[in-house]
């Protein structure tokens, strides 16, 4: 499962979803992105935000902030919250008990610096599997590394998608997004609208049609991919809907 | 093994300790302190540290400030170290896994703000054996939880020594502290005084006769409490010459 800013921002949001997400039944995985205080703190620090095309360039000041936020702050208040809710959390890094190795993006027209991509021998499943079949829950943050000693700020999406495609090698596995809005919704505006499921052989009519559009495109495209490499089921929806994962009923549900 | 901001603060000594911990045999933690990063990141934030009789003063900003330098920045950098020199590490707080359980100190004359203290039930050791049993090596830094959702800054020293002791439960357990010193010193100016063994009966001795004075008195205290509590043998020594624990000639040995 991975959650986003939205839910992280906000610590009233992020209470109810850890609530929630302690609930769920089942094995299970929780990935977090960052959010607005890795960039207050940069700020606070002298280290300007810097992006391009909406992703972050990571240089070597900004690589020590987000490793502080993600992996320190946000991930360890967020496994003692868990704790607190007799959740057996644990949190980590790709690099703690190499999960995930990525590589150095590497440089064409744009050098984002300290960036880690993934590719499918990225995710190892035996230590997730271990800790899993220990009764504890991973909370990975967005952070890797590259088997060489270099931590590496990596897509928390992409992490969710690679970590549940490695694990559906081992086990029957969903992958959930939450994010601000229900779902897939014919009108962005109107939250009734809402596309409870769509086959992976639909998706390109709905391209078409314009009922997927913008940012919701490379999301879907990266579900397909995840379903076409294990993955019995994607959920993207509302984090303040996640009980309704348990009735198969959140959000929209991509399938095979 | 302990290990302290001596060894952090140097990326050179950090480097050739972490490759000298990688080629000790058997299963091993470490547990690891802050060292000065902290108190820069905080004079950087505005976040200025306090200090009364030697124990750090953690207010909530302090805290924050912890939390991200020692499980974020220092953790993680050493855990992607020791990856890349094929040492399974993976680094944890006291809340992941619920390994360590502290209680807020209480207000006497000094608040000290988010300070765990442990008392002998506060660590766990099941999470633990789970992860040595997996080939694992934790990493802990001096990050506590309250079990109530509140993480707490706690000393590292008090952490590694009742981590050994819960530890000694299941394993034959040495504690080993590294620190600036080759070990106990005769003559605290001549490393060549070093004091090769003590017996628990011949503390009381040598703290009359001088030997053991000043801040080593509550370190020794503390490993003979261990060794009382289970602990085989406690070594006190220099993080350079951490090789010498395979051939059980490393710094001071204590024995019961």
């Amino acid at each position: 499962m991975k959650i986003g800013g939205n839910v992280i921002d906000n610590s009233e949001n992020l209470h109810r979803f850890l609530q929630d997400f302690t609930a769920l039944s089942g094995k299970k995985i929780l990935v977090h992105g960052g959010g607005k205080i890795a960039t207050e703190l940069g700020t606070s620090l002298g280290v300007e935000a810097k992006m391009v095309e909406g992703r972050r360039i990571t240089d070597i000041e900004t690589l020590r902030v987000v490793t502080m936020v993600y992996a320190g702050l946000i991930n360890k208040n967020m496994v003692a919250q868990l704790q607190s809710k007799a959740c057996n959390a644990i949190g980590l890094t790709g690099a703690d008990g190499n999960i995930i190795t990525a590589v150095k993006r590497p440089v064409k027209t744009i050098d984002y610096g300290f960036v880690g991509d993934l590719d499918e021998a990225s995710v190892s499943s035996e230590t997730l599997t271990s800790l899993l079949e220990a009764g504890l829950v991973p909370v990975l943050c967005a952070i890797t590394h590259d088997g060489d000693g270099q931590l590496l700020n990596t897509n928390a999406d992409t992490i969710a998608s690679a970590v549940a495609v490695a694990m559906s090698a081992v086990y029957d596995t969903r992958l959930v997004y939450c994010f601000e809005k229900k779902g897939v919704l014919r009108d962005v505006e109107d939250e009734s609208s809402l596309v409870p499921e769509i086959k992976a052989g639909d998706f390109e009519g709905l391209k078409e049609q314009g009922v997927v559009s913008g940012g919701m495109i490379p999301k879907l495209h990266n579900a397909f991919e995840a379903i076409k490499n294990g993955v019995k089921m994607v959920y993207i929806g509302k984090a303040d809907e996640l009980p309704q994962v348990n009735t198969n009923d959140f959000g929209t549900r991509l399938i095979s």
